[in-house]
């Protein structure tokens, strides 16, 4: 999916909710637990009570991997049953030295067939761009994360006082254009969330944090939206366990429905 | 496996050797393609021409996801086949949120049983410490790796004029001991990994890049060994690639013999 393709979904559905996949079998209803493939089997609830609302879906690879064999199985069952016209971001975190990254774009733009990958950029260079030579496919590289253990190194402030997560953003769009790169930028830190905007002013954001972590979709639009939205705002927790009865899906609507009217009404004054 | 199993391999075996398994289909003989899981024959062979000479495995996930199911199939069949007295580094880069680094622990350290995983340290403790809790399982942390990438963020300094390298080196010291945590130090940078052995005396170092990346062994001996020899030397492509013909484990285990030979000579210098 390209960028024109993204910004159009995000007027027909008014909406730039992303809904994130984490199938904890610790934690989706009992009553699931008896299906062959739960874990298929919750996603897709969760898929049929959300697509309405979304438009990207971002399965997390542990939740998958731990299983084993199957789990993969179950990955493979859900990014083929999500719907044509939302983007399918595998958050994956790879990121490897350039022969290797090499391998990891390939498993997921070409065996898999998503549209984007989450990357980690400690490795520099080699290891992100390989990311950015599938056209229509997406880097989503981590520049500042909503967890606690953003602040051990993100912040450093290098020579000339910008922190890592600047010298990141920076050194990455030497690297790729707006239709090939975005960046994961947390909902926690609202300030922060508006220099990464002013370096990068076309750039789609994947914002992580807001629900459970506690960012605010106030902030975040006031901090990050551009001219064409520019922000894929997740939900992952707060959305697919809404509720933990055998209903389970019913919540996970009323929750996605209510972020989708509110990120209706901040579409309908920005633009 | 623990710290002491580990030095009482590398004695009794006279060697630091890790053999890095990057198996991939455009390289591999041709005569391998024919058979029903090329990837692990090819693994078999080279784990069987190199065990004498080797303390430790590395398999590179990229080369296993990249074949998807069938992929996943190959790895576990290679990771049981390595002898039990190798310690088996699954090369995976995970590194996320506290919550999803647990399921990325629990993927390598129960479902495939590895005894270590590599691990980007970006997004900071939570994303680093789920990894330390298995009793006899190691983190191996990315400190300086040998790419060139790593001229990007990992030499930016920060307001005491360290470079982030040291920073990462000195923050998992607080988070893990060098029973639990072990750091990637790439072979290329001699006179750094001499700065990283004396923040972390007592730590393992995975030594990736002497061979195919330019990196020598008596530098990395010299700036790196401790007491305990204190390092595993990888060699991937040097030693799998050695040999393109149907004798490719003849190849394989002659260039693991020679690297085993240097290194017994290093370590009988030492003790």
């Amino acid at each position: 999916m390209n960028r024109t393709q993204l910004i159009e979904q995000i007027h027909a559905k008014k909406s730039f909710l992303c809904v994130g996949l984490d199938p904890d079998l610790a934690k989706i209803p009992k009553h699931l637990l008896a299906l062959e493939d739960p874990i298929f089997e919750f996603n897709k609830a969760i898929i049929d009570a959300t697509k309405e609302y979304a438009v990207a879906y971002k399965p997390n690879l542990a939740f998958f991997e731990c299983l084993g064999i199957e789990g993969w199985k179950s990955f493979q069952k859900t990014i083929e049953y999500i719907p044509k016209e939302c983007l399918v971001i595998a958050d994956a975190k790879r990121g490897d030295i350039g022969n290797t990254s090499l391998y990891y774009a390939k498993t997921f733009f070409e065996t898999y067939n998503c549209d984007a990958l989450t990357i980690a950029p400690y490795m520099g260079s080699d290891s992100v761009e390989p990311f950015l030579t599938h056209s229509n496919k997406w880097a989503v590289v981590l520049a500042l994360t909503s967890n606690k253990g953003a602040n051990d190194f993100q912040f450093l402030s290098s020579e000339d006082q910008v922190p890592l997560f600047e010298s990141v953003v920076k050194k990455c769009l030497t690297w790729g254009t707006s239709e090939q790169l975005m960046f994961v930028v947390g909902a926690t830190r609202s300030q922060d969330i508006a220099k990464i905007r002013k370096l990068a002013p076309e750039h789609f954001f994947l914002v992580p944090g807001v629900g459970a972590q506690g960012g605010s979709l106030d902030e975040v639009v006031k901090y990050g939206m551009n001219k064409d939205c520019g922000l894929l705002v997740n939900s992952s927790r707060g959305i697919i366990y809404a509720d933990s009865s055998e209903d389970f899906a019913v919540g996970a609507k009323k929750e996605a429905s209510k972020i989708q009217s509110a990120m209706e009404l901040h579409l309908r004054r920005f633009n």
